[in-house]
C-alpha cells in the first residue's frame, strides 16, 4: 500500500444551490416534505422558482460540500461529478477549485444543463430541497478519475447518487479502484426516502465492505425499517468498521471495533440555515481520520464544521475551518 | 397631476454579483481601486474570476437594489434595465419580480450576456467592484418603459449609467417624460471616478433640474472638483432641490429649500460587506419621500436600511425592511 498524496477524493452531484427563504405553509402548496430531498422535473423546478421568493446562488452538493470542507481543514481534497458547459458550470467548477480541491471535469456541451437544487429555508433553520439533476442524471462510470482514487486515503461517496444505474456503476468501479489500492471507502446514506428507495442496494453495498458509514437518525432507522435508534445502532456497528450517527443537537455517536464514543454537538447562537450540516460534519471527521487523528478529535473536528455551515446560509464554508479549528486549540 | 399607483421607478444596469472574499494585496495585484467600480472587458473579467476566491451569487445593480429596496419596504416600485436571454438574466428576473417589482423587461436572445460584477469584499467590509456589462452596454431610450414613468411618483436614476450615448438618451427621455407627468426626479452619482468621466454632462443634468440628488463625499467633491465637503455640500444646496448626501459613519446630511438636517448613522455591530450601503440609504430615503413622511423618517429609513445591507453579504435585503422599520417604531 503506498502513500498517498490526497486526503479524500469524494463522487457526487455537482450542484449549484439556488437558496431562498419561506414559511411552512409554503411547503404545504408545492407538496414538499420538510427537511427532506426530493428529485423534481425541469418543469416543476421552473414553477417552483416562478412562485418561490428572492435567493442566492451557492455552490452545492452533498459530496462536493464535504470535500470543499476537507479543503478549508487544509486537507488535500478531489472530486468527481458532471457538469454542462453552462453559467452554473462555471459556478460549480470556480467555487470547489477556488477552495484548492482537484476537479478535472470537462464540461458537456449541448446537454441537459448543470444540476441545481431549490432550497428553501424555514424560519427554524431547516432546509428542504427541490433538485433538478440535468446532467447530472447521467453520470456513470466514464466521470471516475482512477488515479485520483489510487491516490486518495479515503474515497467518500454520497447516497443521493445511488438513484440511478449508471451512478451506481460508478460507485461500484471507483470502490473497486480504491480496494485494490488498498485505500478506505466512506459512504453517507444523504436521505431517508433515498435509502428507502433503495435499501437493498445500500445493504448490498454497506455488507460488500465500507469502512465508514455517516448516517442521521432517520436515515439509519430506515435503513434498517426500525424505530428505535439503538437497534439501528447495533446493526450499524455489525454491519460496518466505523459508523458514525449523527443526531443534530443531541451530538453523535461513533462506532469503531466494539468501541462507541459519544460526542457532543458544538453550541451555537442561532440555527440560521441547516444545508450542508450532515456534509460539513462527514469534512471535519474524514480529514481528522485521513490524517489519522483520534476519534475523539476527527469528532470535535466534525461538530465544529457543522456548527460552522449551520450558522449562516450557504452549505460551503464562510471562514477557513483550518483556522477556526486552530484558533480552539483542536488542532496545532 | 394624476395620482400615481407607483412609488419609485428605477433605471439601472441589470446585474448579478459574484462576490467572493479577499486581502487587500489582491486588490492591488489585479490593479483595482479599493472602493471603487471600475468596467471591465470580458477576457479581464475571467482572469480575475479564474484566481479570486469562491464566491456567492446574489442579484445586484445599484438602482435595482434602490427599488429592491423600496418594495422591501412595502413600496410599489418598477424597474427598468437590459436583460440577455440567460442563467443571469433568469436569476435577475427572478429575484426581483420576487420581492414584488415591475419588471417587464424582455430577454435578448443570441446577445452579449447579462452584466455581473465580480464583487471583492476585504476583511474590513469595504467592496472593490469589477463591472462587466455585456448586454448593458446597449441599452437606450427603447428600454423606458413610459407607462411606468407617469404612474410613478419618482423617478430614479443611477449615475453608473451615464458612461455611454445611448443610456444617456435613455436619462434625457425618463426625464422628459417624468417631467410632463409632473413626477419628481432623482438622481445618484454613483461613483467617484464616473463622475469625474462625465463631470459636465453630469452638471448640466443636474442644473436642468434634478429634484434629489444623492451622493457621498467623494462623488459631490468629484463633482463640484473641492476638497472640502462644505464648499460641495454649499454649491449641491444651490445647484437642487433636495441634496441628500451621505459620509458612511458619520451619517448623512439633508438639504431641503435652505434647511439643513443632520441623520445619525444607524449603529451596527459589524461591518460584512458595504456593497449596496448607498443604494439602500436611497431606497429608504426614496420610500418615506414618495410616502410623504417628514424628511426626518425618511432619513431614518434610510439609515435603518443601509445598516442592514452592510451587515450582510449581499445588496438585496435580507429581512423585510417594512417589519424592521415598524419593529423600530420609526414607521407604523
Amino acid at each position: 500500500m503506498s502513500a498517498t498524496r490526497t486526503d479524500v477524493v469524494g463522487i457526487g452531484n455537482a450542484i449549484v444551490d439556488i437558496i431562498g427563504r419561506c414559511d411552512d405553509a409554503y411547503l404545504t402548496k408545492i407538496g414538499a416534505s420538510k427537511g427532506s430531498m426530493r428529485l423534481v422535473e425541469a418543469g416543476d423546478i421552473a414553477a417552483i422558482y416562478a412562485t418561490m421568493g428572492s435567493a442566492v446562488e451557492i455552490s452545492g452538493g452533498s459530496a462536493a460540500n464535504t470535500i470543499a470542507g476537507v479543503a478549508s481543514f487544509g486537507g488535500q481534497a478531489g472530486f468527481m461529478g458532471k457538469i454542462a458547459d453552462d453559467e452554473f458550470g462555471r459556478i460549480f467548477t470556480h467555487d470547489i477549485r477556488a477552495i484548492g480541491v482537484a476537479f478535472n471535469s470537462t464540461p458537456i456541451a449541448n446537454s441537459d444543463p448543470t444540476s441545481r437544487s431549490l432550497i428553501l429555508v424555514t424560519p427554524d433553520g431547516e432546509r428542504t430541497m427541490n433538485t433538478y439533476l440535468g446532467i447530472s442524471t447521467s453520470l456513470d462510470e466514464s466521470q471516475i478519475d482512477r488515479t485520483l482514487i489510487r491516490d486518495s486515503s479515503i474515497l467518500y461517496l454520497e447516497g443521493y447518487l445511488f438513484d440511478r444505474e449508471g451512478a451506481k456503476r460508478a460507485f461500484r468501479e471507483s470502490i473497486k479502484e480504491a480496494r485494490s489500492a488498498g485505500r478506505s471507502v466512506a459512504l453517507s446514506l444523504s436521505d431517508a426516502f433515498c435509502v428507502d428507495r433503495h435499501r437493498n442496494d445500500f445493504l448490498e453495498l454497506i455488507r460488500s465492505g465500507i469502512d465508514i458509514l455517516f448516517a442521521n437518525e432517520s436515515e439509519i432507522q430506515s435503513l434498517y425499517q426500525t424505530s428505535s435508534f439503538d437497534d439501528a445502532a447495533n446493526t450499524a456497528r455489525q454491519d460496518t468498521k466505523l459508523a458514525v450517527l449523527t443526531r443534530s443537537a443531541k451530538g453523535s455517536i461513533i462506532f469503531s471495533q466494539g468501541e462507541s464514543m459519544e460526542i457532543a454537538a458544538e453550541p451555537i447562537k442561532r440555527v440560521i440555515d441547516t444545508t450542508g450540516a450532515g456534509d460539513l460534519y462527514a469534512a471535519g471527521f474524514l480529514f481528522g481520520y485521513a490524517r489519522q487523528y483520534p476519534l475523539e478529535i476527527s469528532g470535535k473536528l466534525a461538530s465544529l464544521a457543522a456548527a460552522e455551515i449551520i450558522s449562516h446560509i450557504g452549505a460551503r464554508p464562510a471562514v477557513s475551518l483550518q483556522k477556526l479549528a486552530q484558533d480552539r486549540g483542536i488542532i496545532p
